[in-house]
């Protein structure tokens, strides 16, 4: 961070912070930063690049990509293309992946820079080329074209952006060691599916195992392997909550089960209670 | 371009050509690259920046901007984020503005790089404030943090893509002198309409207007203040095909209008057949 200040330097208000839990609760677990990086990149295949233009200014530019297992993402470029061009002359360079915000707020939405030196597989590229192209199997068609290139990058810095208050930055064995979140796909559309047709249980799990006992609604923020994050609404204001799962998900299609296994606890609590 | 090739060195097949039109077709007029640019620009407010990190690494990050009326993006950005203290030290850089793909492929879909140099507006920031607050007004709670500053990129240098085959450089005067499409903003949906609703009028525009009196099928693949872009059906196989309009649309709800009138004169030249 070399010498930059930790924190906003506040000038003006500090909004108010929400009301605490009132009751203990167990156990958190997330995505640490390294999972959270190598998960947006598995889950995308469309980044930008920063790359040196000839003039000296960085260049950004839109390039699709295929993911390693190792997470090194592989492009495929032309030198028909400037971005192209700069690899050849420049192969240090960045990615940065953005979830898509949708209709949200786009600063609270999550994206990670992948900074690193870019360089082309041996052969006919190899593992590197099957990554890219089992995301984008049309860019076998371009191997007739001679100036396009393999492009993997060796990943050495990575900065990750979850949203407001959300953000770290890992190295590279921590980044290459972590793995991506199997539920990822899923996940979008399992905390739409609870907040439509399941509301009640989000607030049993908010009373029950969330520290919110006077919860009167809750909505399902996220979703991944560990757990669910809650924004639950009580008489005394609105409070970010977070229940974990008995167990991570390994399975892309394991969320539902560790979901109504967590709604059962969550009722038997509150039952109790 | 210094010294690229300036088409892809095709060392396999080449695909088949689309059948050419049958009939003579008017005058087209498209956007310009420039006015192009100039739309994607106006339209979004999220672009991936490029700036030059403290080791020399080009660095890709995400942020928001709004648009000034010349066309220049404004950053609001601290240095709290490294993509701030790279500005800081080293004022060029660059963004691209990307259109959303959706479901489609990303090579087809629009971007366009601007590159130039970043300055501070003076005072309160002004113009350049007022352009970023308008885009989101939210930001206007960070005026209280000291860390943020607005960032006006002086543009020296654009680069569109429009999508396969769809694609050139802008020079800063070209960029600024453009006006955007007013009519972006409700393309995409009047586009889907078209397809949805009116199948038959754009099957006529094609057979009288767009050359291809042999269409079985057609449907919009993009529509602009200029006229609308075909995809044809014929017993030859598929083509592309414009329609223009009889004048450019003003109006950012012009678009209704112009295609009515557009299908009114379809439906005249195809009875006279």
């Amino acid at each position: 961070m070399s010498g930059a200040p930790m924190d906003h330097v506040v000038v003006g208000e500090v909004p108010p912070a929400p009301p605490p839990p009132l009751a203990a609760v167990g156990a958190d677990r997330r995505r640490t930063p390294a999972e959270e990086a190598r998960t947006l990149v598995a889950s995308h295949r469309v980044c930008s690049l920063a790359t040196l233009a000839e003039d000296g200014v960085p260049w950004a530019s839109v390039v699709t990509y295929g993911s390693m297992q190792c997470g090194s993402p592989v492009l495929y470029v032309s030198t028909l293309a400037e971005h192209g061009r700069n690899l050849e002359r420049e192969p240090r360079g960045s990615i940065v992946v953005a979830e898509d915000a949708g209709g949200g707020d786009p600063l609270d939405s999550a994206r990670v820079t992948l900074a690193g030196r870019f360089r082309r597989p041996e052969g006919d590229g190899g593992a590197a080329r099957e990554a890219h192209l089992a995301a984008f199997p049309t860019a076998a068609a371009y191997a007739g074209f001679g100036d396009f290139s393999f492009w993997v990058l060796s990943v050495e810095r990575v900065r990750w952006v979850g949203g407001y208050g959300r953000m770290d930055s890992v190295d590279a064995a921590g980044y290459l060691a972590a793995a991506p979140d199997p539920t990822a796909g899923a996940a979008v559309h399992a905390a739409a599916h609870l907040n439509e047709d399941h509301s009640d249980a989000l607030v049993a799990m908010a009373i029950a195992l969330g520290g919110y006992p006077d919860a009167t609604d809750a909505r399902c923020v996220r979703i991944d392997r560990y757990g669910i994050d809650l924004r639950v609404g009580t008489p005394r204001g609105t409070a970010p909550a977070r229940v974990p799962f008995a167990a991570p998900v390994a399975a892309p299609d394991g969320l539902r089960a560790a979901t109504v296994e967590l709604a059962r606890r969550a009722r038997e609590a509150q039952a109790s209670l």
